[in-house]
């Protein structure tokens, strides 16, 4: 599209958000905030994965429901909201009840694993399309936002970065599918169709973390949303990047890329003061969750909202130069 | 498909719904209703709506916009709930910018009819799809379900019937859209496209009907949901169906095929005991809201939920007979 999806919603959307009392948060963070009573919020998001855009035409039914499911609930574990329950609307060009055994067999097994129960849906005739809303509910005040990182906070992201965007990757490349499955493959493989969503850890680091985003869009285009959203510039380590042994290995000079722009990892990126960094450090260790320290906060100079990304040496990477790997399309 | 949606659903998803207390009811009704404090539940409810199943594929951007948005919030009036927000994933094939205009200025004007503001959103590409999601609240228990008809209930429906169905049957004789507008035609078009969600009518039967359900696959099979919900049968008296005048002029013999069995018009069916009918009937004449008795509930003879339909003679009308149009293609 000519337009981004940003800015389409800001231009088409973002205004159909009369101001009212209940709305805590409306368009244009992870999740939006209904305020339901003086205890709790409610955390609402909706996504959609679509043949061709999210996954290849041919992917297990299974894959793609699990899929689906993880990439939508990942936006609650953005905004450290607990799951209630999600909706499906699903359209199907033909009933094939092996494909729709398969595609509940899955999504049977996510929700359980998520105890996140289905709760409504629709079903249409119409090109394979998943959308599925997720209701979370958060304590509140304590949801965080993409707004509120602040000059002096280190920048954290957890788990592996890079992993996705490498399988994409290798499909691009031609692997065929049915190719003697590798260990990396495999690796990556599970990376794409069943991110772990951190569901725990947004819980547990709301305590400290001025600001969080799932990565979705890829780390580059996800942290310039904080910086947007919180109006601060990003200074950024690349050196420091979390991936795997095997991202290194089998990609070498591009897996810097990838674990810049690659998008589809739904690790959590967010900020927190450096005062609490050591808490959220210990906090990682308890929860065997790796997390990493990526770069710091500073003022945007001039009101620009950008991210430097510095080079082990210390000189800066020019991110206008990267590929971006950050929206598939198969 | 093969498989009627309600099956599809039965068989495939209606198990992911691990019983939790939250969930005060699931995958099968209007709305699921999912519980949030000792004075309200929310309702939730999902809807998608595709060019050629539910629209043609040139209909104006506001048309398709308003359409999609009061077939959805249709829901809410069902339950007796009251509109708190909405969500809308959307799926459009390039970003048009006059049909997003358009589209846009529909969706704002409908959402501020209803105080019901979009607050998140997911745009991609792909055919043109609108899934819309609407929340509302309902004070504790109180919500209007498909199952509770009794027999010795009278069973009521607001305004007109068939009119919805009347507009797709002009397009399927293949008037064209840009013919010379006669006022029967603009009437249809309205009943297909700008519908009249009975909000207010549902919150205020509340406290009288014993099951609800809004008509939009068709009067008989809505009504049938009822009675399978509710484990009644249903005796419908054909003669008093309410149909404009207008869509006997306009289709003499095929009016209460059309009134039965036509789809999109989004008018509340209802039943309630019959001691509180005339509180009923009143309630309407205050509103001026029209509503009509069309029949009575009374036991299933055998377990066996079905409607029978009464024409005036008193003799039985065969509604196997009947074409169905619930289920529009365009």
């Amino acid at each position: 599209m000519a337009l981004s999806e940003f800015e389409l919603i800001q231009r088409y959307f973002a205004h159909i958000v009369p101001s009212l009392q209940n709305i805590s948060l409306g368009v244009g963070d992870d999740a939006a905030l209904i305020h339901i009573d003086d205890n709790c919020e409610l955390a609402l998001s909706i996504d959609t994965q679509q043949t061709h855009t999210h996954f290849p035409e041919h992917a297990a039914p299974q894959d793609i429901a699990q899929r689906a499911f993880r990439c939508a609930i990942s936006d609650l574990a953005a905004m450290g909201a607990r799951p209630l329950c999600f909706t499906l609307a699903l359209s199907l060009p033909e009933a094939d009840e092996h494909w729709l055994e398969n595609f509940s067999a899955g999504l049977t097994q996510v929700a359980q694993e998520f105890s996140c129960p289905l709760v409504g849906g629709d079903t249409t005739r119409g090109s394979l399309s998943i959308t599925m809303q997720m209701q979370g509910s958060v304590e509140k005040g304590t949801a965080i936002k993409r707004s509120g990182a602040q000059a002096g906070d280190v920048i954290f992201v957890s788990g592996f970065l890079g992993g996705a965007a490498a399988y994409v990757e290798l499909l691009r490349q031609g692997t065929p599918e049915s190719e003697p499955v590798d260990h990396a493959r495999e690796l990556f493989h599970a990376d794409y169709y069943q991110p772990l969503p951190c569901i725990a850890l947004g819980r547990a680091i709301k305590q400290y973390a001025t600001s969080a985003i799932d990565v979705s869009d890829g780390l580059l285009a996800d942290l310039q949303h904080i910086c947007d959203a919180s109006g601060v510039k990003a200074i950024l380590n690349v050196h420091s990047l979390p991936t795997r042994p095997e991202l290194q290995e089998t990609f070498t000079q591009q897996a810097t890329t990838l674990a810049l722009t690659g998008g589809d990892d739904y690790q959590l990126c967010f900020t927190v003061p450096e005062k609490y960094a050591h808490n959220v450090i210990k906090l990682g260790e308890d929860m065997e969750c790796p997390l990493t320290v990526i770069g710091s906060i500073t003022e945007a100079a001039n009101g620009e909202a950008i991210i430097t990304c510095l080079k082990q040496d210390g000189s800066i990477l020019d991110i206008s130069t990267l590929a971006n790997t950050g929206y598939s399309h198969f």
